[in-house]
């Protein structure tokens, strides 16, 4: 594996000299980017803006399926992010298939074309009083974005994860902010979209890679007056500090920021009835998947204190006393695993179960899955209680009464999940939960478990603040595309300067609205 | 016409204590909102939010029609909106057929239903290595919305203006804030509102109208915690004042601020060689409509200095010296447009002409129509100069080649609209133009005038900052309806809790997106 270390602009290693950093597994040192690398980068993706955008959307797709073919063959980069993230490698094996299909997604959406939401009103010169001039409308990519990657997920959401795909889709350039805990993870993605780039005839300035641990660089980039939104996957503190950077520009700009949420699970009478056992380990195994550091994992359990709630938690708390304990990403984020459950562990009338697993646990990095346990009134007492540990815990909230479960619903931050585990009268008992959570929750799932998001059109992966800054957009699925993209009617064109996708012969085929039908005929 | 003058909570007057204010033609004393006042139409609408979004689409068209067909009748409307901003009553039957027709087609839209977006990925239990679960997603209203109308257009933009239409339609409560400088207009247009809401059986805290003047109360509506979306059309000021409170709420919300730009004009040499006459008129016409106070008044006319260019200059200069002056809508936007033309008029090396009838002009709100002339130079060294002037002016700016024009297009701030006058070998010749319009308008024009704003489903208004704070919005044509409606998920639902547009059989009949595919068919 050979690493450069440097920072990739408009596909060039340039040299900076403002430092050098290393993550977990040393593979390498890392330049710190300065700011006149922030502005070479978002300079040369405005540059390169326009000869992207007007590509022929085959060579787009084209690029999307090269950067797809070359990281699916390359070995290096689950090496390097198994040693920089201490991920498993069959995970990494899978997460890199994920994140394959997931750029190939895109490019079969860029060919099909009907993602630009085409819109044709002719002209009526007859119309009274006054005629109606011939009016086009279809959605142009926004402009250079820059892209910050997650740590919990070195591929599918980090370089040539979705955030990336989308907006190279829609035809923005893309600037990375590589995210430190990865570099050596980061750089090799990188170079996979640039090998892809340059095999396809992309112009290079489409893609740069920053390498920076320092905020001040980070918010350059936001604040770049070129750059016209930002992708982002990480913490709310960090997430909203880009938001509140971009809002605060001359001319804001949207901001994409997924920050996680605690995902609650409520689990009904009549589901405990029929199959207490499957779920407590069901929700255990999805607690503790990938040691807790997915935005789905549910961090909160809720239902109504009876006997056959008493008997879940009682068999959910000798899963968590014998669950095996794992080893967290950094062991800064375990650290502060570990303090999270610690202080609400410390709130009155909040018990505590930790794993047993006590031997493993003194390594660095080696987190404890913990259930935490409580009633509704210490919940609605104690905001940090409905707040998100990043790691394996899950808080059980036992409420005396429908009402007060539905206070807790209703008292929920907002979510990117939000799930109910139910017979069907249970579902019909408990109706009014289903039209809460629908107004707290990007995505609600029945009789299932929220890790595991399904890369698809209907996926929805968002929600609310904090879950999300911007509930209108998801960052999984073909609709992440529309992020990156903004309306532009034509009013009165000649056919040959309308876009391919706005001419009346329709030569690519799309799906259009015509005078308000939908068709794919052209005339 | 008996007035109220009072605040309408959730359809009933109430009584506030905080002083009167009045308007032109003081029709009545509007007593001014408390932020209590505010609290309690927010909470209202809150808690009308569930039993309003739940309603069958039918009814929801039916009260949009509602709407309609008592605005139509209501000559008090025009009445008073003439009184209070001066505009001619012709020109207010028509902008009130205009609305009528707005919100009638949004009624149709709610009836046909496929806006909502609605994508099924149908359960593929067999997959491996992982089955995939069945997934649903369609777009649902985003909670209670705040509405800004705007001075100039008193029923379009206003009280029963698009963003109440489309907010309603999208399944939303609205809170509006009556702009001060039509007060009455806003009482008889809200009466309109809840009139049909009780016909149609609405829930009461679905519409309230709020009066005021003060900034703080227009704050704390929008930093209510329990409102989620913003509309408004005015100045950038104000504009990115609501924006700015809303970005910095706990939770921010997204603000649809609408805020006029200079729209230039592009007049290329061989359209000037066929029709110097028709186009100068034509721009005379479009300049001075409404008295100029249209948010695509075209405020900026940009040419290659040749001859040609110089004689149009001159036909458009007696054109403006021979127009007649008008009645803005209060005499401080009057005055703000003679300062702002005299600023204008007072840099080094613009030339100003204004109408010369200045008999009329000594009245007060009476503007003179003016038209400024530079070159590309001045332009691009003093940034105010493309810079709105609210009301009937333009200036015209001479280039020395085709490549100072694309330097002054580059230059311009974010458009609603931009437009080109050429002949075929005009569009040809400067291909670039329009890549470079297209980036930093809404809306591009060939050989037409900016204003006049069809309401149809391929408009687009809207565009980059500052024109509006969100350019991947439209405040006209059916798509602004997405902007008050956020996307959520359904994983394995049962098909009995599903939402009607995404069960099996498609009983609302509307296209979705199956499996990949669009359809109606059910199953």
């Amino acid at each position: 594996m050979v690493l450069i270390g440097k920072n990739l602009i408009a596909a060039e290693p340039v040299d900076a000299a403002d430092g050098t950093y290393t993550a977990g597994g040393a593979l390498a040192q890392f330049e710190e980017a300065s700011s006149a690398l922030v502005d070479g980068a978002v300079d040369a993706a405005a540059r390169a803006f326009d000869a992207y955008r007007q590509l022929p959307a085959e060579t787009r797709a084209a690029f999307l399926d090269g950067i797809a073919t070359t990281l699916e063959g390359d070995d290096d980069l689950v090496e390097a992010a198994h040693v920089e993230t201490a991920l498993p490698k069959p995970r990494l094996v899978g997460e890199r298939a994920r994140t394959v299909n997931q750029v190939r997604m895109f490019a079969t959406l860029v060919r099909e074309g009907s993602w630009v939401d085409a819109r044709i009103d002719r002209a009526l010169p007859q119309r009274t009083p006054l005629p109606r001039p011939d009016i086009r409308r279809l959605l142009i990519p926004i402009g250079p974005v820059a892209v910050f990657g997650a740590s919990n997920f070195p591929l599918a959401f980090s370089v040539a994860g979705g955030d990336t795909a989308s907006a190279l889709a829609a035809g923005c350039p893309v600037v990375v902010k590589a995210h430190p805990a990865h570099p050596a993870t980061s750089e090799i993605a990188a170079r996979a979209i640039i090998a892809a780039a340059d095999v396809s005839g992309i112009p290079s300035g489409v893609f740069s890679l920053l390498h920076s641990t320092r905020n001040d660089i980070a918010h350059a980039l936001v604040r770049h007056p070129q750059l016209q939104a930002v992708g982002f996957t990480g913490s709310l503190r960090a997430g909203r500090a880009l938001f509140d950077a971009a809002a605060s520009r001359p001319e804001p700009i949207p901001v994409y920021a997924e920050m996680g949420s605690v995902n609650p699970v409520f689990v009904l009478p009549g589901a405990l009835e029929e199959r207490a056992g499957s779920i407590a380990q069901g929700l255990k195994d999805s607690v503790t998947l990938g040691v807790g550091q997915f935005c789905t994992n549910p961090g909160l359990t809720i239902g109504i204190g009876d006997e056959r709630f008493a008997a879940f938690v009682h068999e959910l708390d000798a899963l968590f006393h014998a669950a095996a304990p794992g080893t967290m990403l950094t062991p800064a984020i375990c650290r502060s695993y570990e303090a999270g459950v610690l202080r609400l562990g410390g709130i009155e009338g909040v018990s505590m179960t930790r794993s047993s697993a006590t031997d493993q646990a003194s390594q660095e990095s080696q987190a404890l899955p913990s259930m935490l346990a409580t009633d509704a009134a210490v919940f609605l007492r104690h905001r940090e209680v409905g707040q998100e540990v990043f790691g394996p815990s899950t808080v059980v909230v036992r409420c005396g009464s429908r009402d007060e479960l539905y206070d807790v619903a209703r008292e929920l931050e907002g979510q990117l999940t939000a799930t109910i585990h139910g017979t069907s009268a249970d579902l019909q008992e408990y109706a009014p939960l289903i039209s809460i959570l629908e107004k707290r929750a990007g995505r609600v799932v029945v009789n299932g478990f929220p890790t595991g998001v399904e890369v698809c059109p209907s996926m929805q992966h968002g929600g609310p603040y904090p879950a999300t800054t911007d509930s209108r957009s998801t960052s999984v699925g073909t609709a992440a595309i529309t992020r990156f993209a903004r309306p532009v009617a034509y009013q009165s064109f000649p056919q040959m300067l309308l876009p391919l996708e706005l001419q009346d012969a329709n030569p690519r085929g799309i799906w259009r609205l015509v005078d308000g039908e939908l068709t794919k005929d052209g005339w």
